[in-house]
C-alpha cells in the first residue's frame, strides 16, 4: 500500500479522524528534516487545535517530538529522577526553593527551564538575577551535574526537543497555542528528553493563569496525566490558584530573593504552602516517602538544617554564580529607587489582579513581550498589602523597584488599579485546588 | 484603536469570528508583500476551511485578492464582457466550441483559462495541441485582441490576482483546496480581474467532477453567484452531470479535434447540449439576447453560416497558430497506435467511470500529477461505446491512442472496469441539472 502523503495526512486531522503513531513520527521527523514545509506544519497545527487528538495521538506526537533530539539517559535509578513544571504565573518562583529543598531530600531534579514571555516571568530570567549565575550547560554537562549534585537548573538546549522548539515559534505566531494536545507534547516532550521517572506538574488556574478556569486547567492536566503514563512515567498534575499574584514580589531578582528567603524558614506562606506541596508529591513519585506528611516533614527538616540552603549554594557555585546571595541574599541586584502605590481608600484587599501587574512588570522591564529582549534583574513590585489584609487610606499598597522616579506615574497607577478593596473582609478561596493521579 | 496583530486575525477565523473587510484586504495585501507568511496564511486556510467565511467575508477575501494584481479595463460597454469558466471534468472541451460561437454573435470573451491538473484537463494544455498556437501574451496584448477580435484565449499571467497563485499553491500542499469560501475567492478574483461584466459558472457534478453532490455544488454554485452580485457582476451558475466523460474524447488533440467538429455542426449530442447552454446564458448575460430559446437559435446560426469557425481561425491565428484545423482538424497531432478496448460481454452500457478514465489519461500522459509535468498533446482515449447504448461481447468500447503498443495492458484493463454494463437499458438521467442565478 502507497503510504499517504502529507497533505491527505493534514486531510485526514482536518476531518477529525486520527492519525497513526508511525504517521504522526513521520510528520515530525520529516519537519525536523525540513521535508515536512511549516505552513504545512501550521495547517496541521490548526486543524488539530480544531479537531482535536486522542490520547493515544497526543503520546505518539509527544514522543516523537521527544526523538526528534537528543534524549538524556542519567546515571541512577529513573524513579529517583523528578521534575516539577509550572505552566506559568505571575510571582512564580517556586522552583528556586523547590529544587534545592527535594535535591537535598535525594530526589534528582535535572530542571530544563524556560524564560518569562508575556504577563508570566521564567525561572532562568530569575536564576540570572545572581550574579555569576549561567543557564547554558551541555546537555553532558547537565547530565554530570545531575548526578554529582542532585540538581541542575538549565535552559532548553538546541539538543533537547528541536521540533518543539520549532513548531512553537510556528504555533506562537498562527493562533495555535492554546490547543490541549499540542500543549501537553510541547510541556512532555522536553520533560521526557530530560530523562526523568516522574513529574508533578503545577498547572495555575486564574486570571493571571494561561488557563483560566478550572475546566480548562483540568483538561490539561488531564491530558498530561494520561499522555505521561502511555510513556510509562509517573506524573501528577496540582491545580494552584493564580488569581493573585504567588507570594509578594514580582521581578526576578525580587523574586530569587523572596525564594531564598523561603530556604531560611521565612518567606510568604502562600509561595511556603505552593512549594511543599509539589515537592511532597516530588518525594512521593520518587518513592521516597509514602506519605504527604512525612515528606513535608523531611523537607522542613530540610530548610531547618540548612541543608537545603548549602544545597542552593552548591548548585549556584556549579553553575559560575556567586554562592554567597543564598546566606546574604541583599549581594542580589537592588534597583535604585523606589515608588510607594498608597490605597485610596480604607478596607480590606479582595483581589489582585495577576494579570495586571504581570502586565505592569513587562511594561517596567521585568520581562518581555518578545522572546529577544533583555530584562533588567533590579526591577519589580513588592506588594505591601495582600489578600485579606485590611489597611487605611495612604498606607502602602505596593512598592515599585525603579532605576529612576521619573514616567513611573502610568506603573502606580496600573498597579492602584489591580487592586480591589472593599469594605468588608474576604472570602478567600484554597490556593491548591484539585490534584490529579490519573 | 491598536489595530489587531496577524496571530490575533488567524485567532478571530479559529473562533468562528467574522473579519472585517480592512482585516481582510490587510491579510491579502501582507502576503502579497510577503509580510504575512505562508505558514500564518496556511493557518489562516485551514481556520477558513473549518469555520467558514460569510458571503460578505468571501466578498472581501475575493476584492482584495482581485486588487493583488493588474485589474483589466477593456474597451467596450462592460455588459458586453461575459466569460465562462468550468469547475473541472473529464472530456470537458466546451471552452474550445464556446468562445468562438458566443464571440461570433458578439459576446466578447476575455477567457482565461487553467492547465490540467489530476484528473480534471485543462482548456490550455487542449489548446496548445493547435500546432503553434500560445496562450501566453502581456495583458496589454489581451486586452487588445479581446477588443479586435471579441476573444482571446490565454492562461494566468503573473500580474493578474497574484494573491490567487500564491494561496492556491499553498492550499495545495495544505488540504485547504476543498472550501467553498476559498474556491469561491480562487475563481472569482481571477474572473473579476479580468474585466467582465458577466460570468457563467459551469458547476460540474459527480464523480468525475470536483464536487461530487448536488448539494456540495449547489453550495458552491449559490456563494459564487452571492459574491458576483456583491460586485456588481451578473453571474449565473448551471450545474451540469460529469459522471461520465463529456463528449466522446479525453485526451488534449482528440478533444480539441471533437470541440472543432462542433463548429462543423457535428459531434456528440451532450458536448453540443453543454455548451448551447451555457452560450445561451452568456448571450443573456451580455444583453444580447433575452430568451433561451433566441440564444440558441443564434448561435446555431453562426455555427451553420460558419461564422464560429471563422471567429476560430481568427484567434487561432491571432495567437501564432495553424489556422487551418479549423477545417482541416486532422493536422492536429496523432497517436502512432491505437488500442482497442473490447466489451467483455453484451449489454447496456449504464455507465462510464470518468474519473478513472481521467486519471487513466493522467497515467497515458495526456494530463499531469504535478504543475511542472509535460504533456504529451496526441494521448488519449476515444469511447466507442457511450452511455445508453448497446453492445456485443467483443465490441469496441473505447480505443486508447497511444505512441507505442507495449506497456498499454494495465491502461486497457482500468478503461475496461471503468465501464458498467447490464443486461437492461439503463435510465439516464438529465445532463443540464439546475440554473442559479441567485
Amino acid at each position: 500500500m502507497t503510504q499517504r502523503t502529507v497533505p491527505e495526512l493534514i486531510a485526514v486531522k482536518r476531518d477529525g479522524g486520527a492519525l497513526d503513531e508511525r504517521e504522526i513520527r513521520r510528520l515530525i521527523e520529516g519537519f525536523t528534516a525540513g521535508e515536512v514545509a511549516d505552513y504545512q506544519m501550521s495547517a496541521l497545527a490548526m486543524a488539530i487545535y480544531l479537531r482535536g487528538m486522542s490520547p493515544k495521538e497526543t503520546a505518539a506526537l509527544t514522543l516523537a517530538m521527544r526523538d526528534s533530539g537528543r534524549v538524556v539517559k542519567l546515571g541512577g535509578p529513573e524513579r529517583l529522577y523528578v521534575d516539577k513544571h509550572s505552566t506559568g504565573g505571575v510571582g512564580d518562583k517556586v522552583s528556586i526553593a523547590l529544587a534545592p529543598i527535594v535535591a537535598a531530600c535525594g530526589v534528582r531534579v535535572p530542571m530544563v527551564s524556560g524564560r518569562g514571555l508575556g504577563h508570566t516571568g521564567g525561572t532562568l530570567d530569575k536564576l540570572e538575577a545572581i550574579p555569576g549565575f549561567s543557564v547554558d550547560m551541555t546537555v553532558d554537562a547537565f547530565v554530570k551535574q545531575t548526578d554529582a549534585l542532585g540538581c541542575a537548573l538549565i535552559g532548553q538546549t538546541a539538543d533537547i526537543a528541536p521540533a518543539d522548539k520549532r513548531l512553537y515559534a510556528l504555533r506562537d505566531v498562527t493562533a495555535t497555542v492554546a490547543s490541549i494536545p499540542l500543549i501537553t507534547a510541547s510541556i512532555l516532550s522536553k520533560k521526557l528528553a530530560e530523562g526523568i521517572g516522574g513529574l508533578v506538574l503545577d498547572v495555575k488556574v486564574g486570571r493571571g493563569a494561561f488557563m483560566q478556569t478550572l475546566d480548562d486547567a483540568r483538561d490539561l492536566a488531564r491530558s498530561i496525566v494520561r499522555v505521561g503514563r502511555l510513556a510509562n512515567k509517573r506524573v501528577t498534575a496540582i491545580l494552584t490558584a493564580m488569581d493573585a499574584p504567588l507570594g509578594r514580589t514580582i521581578g526576578n531578582a525580587l523574586e530569587t530573593h523572596e525564594a531564598i528567603e523561603l530556604l531560611h524558614g521565612r518567606g510568604p506562606e502562600d509561595l511556603a504552602e505552593v512549594t511543599y506541596v509539589l515537592g511532597a508529591e516530588m518525594l512521593r513519585l520518587a518513592g521516597l516517602e509514602a506519605s504527604e506528611r512525612a515528606a513535608r516533614a523531611r523537607m522542613e527538616q530540610a530548610v531547618h538544617t540548612g541543608a537545603a540552603r548549602a544545597k542552593l549554594a552548591e548548585i549556584v557555585a556549579a553553575q559560575g554564580g556567586d554562592a554567597r546571595v543564598v546566606e546574604e541574599p541583599d549581594r542580589l541586584p537592588r534597583a535604585r529607587a523606589r515608588v510607594v502605590v498608597k490605597a485610596p481608600k480604607a478596607g480590606y484587599v479582595h483581589g489582585i489582579d495577576a494579570l495586571e501587574l504581570g502586565l505592569t512588570g513587562v511594561a517596567m522591564g521585568a520581562g518581555r513581550t518578545r522572546a529577544d529582549q533583555a530584562v533588567d534583574p533590579a526591577v519589580g513590585i513588592v506588594l505591601r498589602a495582600v489578600r485579606g489584609e485590611r489597611v487605611k487610606a495612604g498606607d502602602p499598597l505596593a512598592e515599585l523597584h525603579v532605576e529612576a522616579r521619573a514616567g513611573t506615574k502610568p506603573w502606580a497607577a496600573r498597579v492602584e488599579r489591580a487592586y480591589t478593596i472593599r469594605s468588608t473582609p474576604p472570602a478567600l478561596g484554597p490556593l491548591v485546588l484539585e490534584t490529579i493521579r490519573k
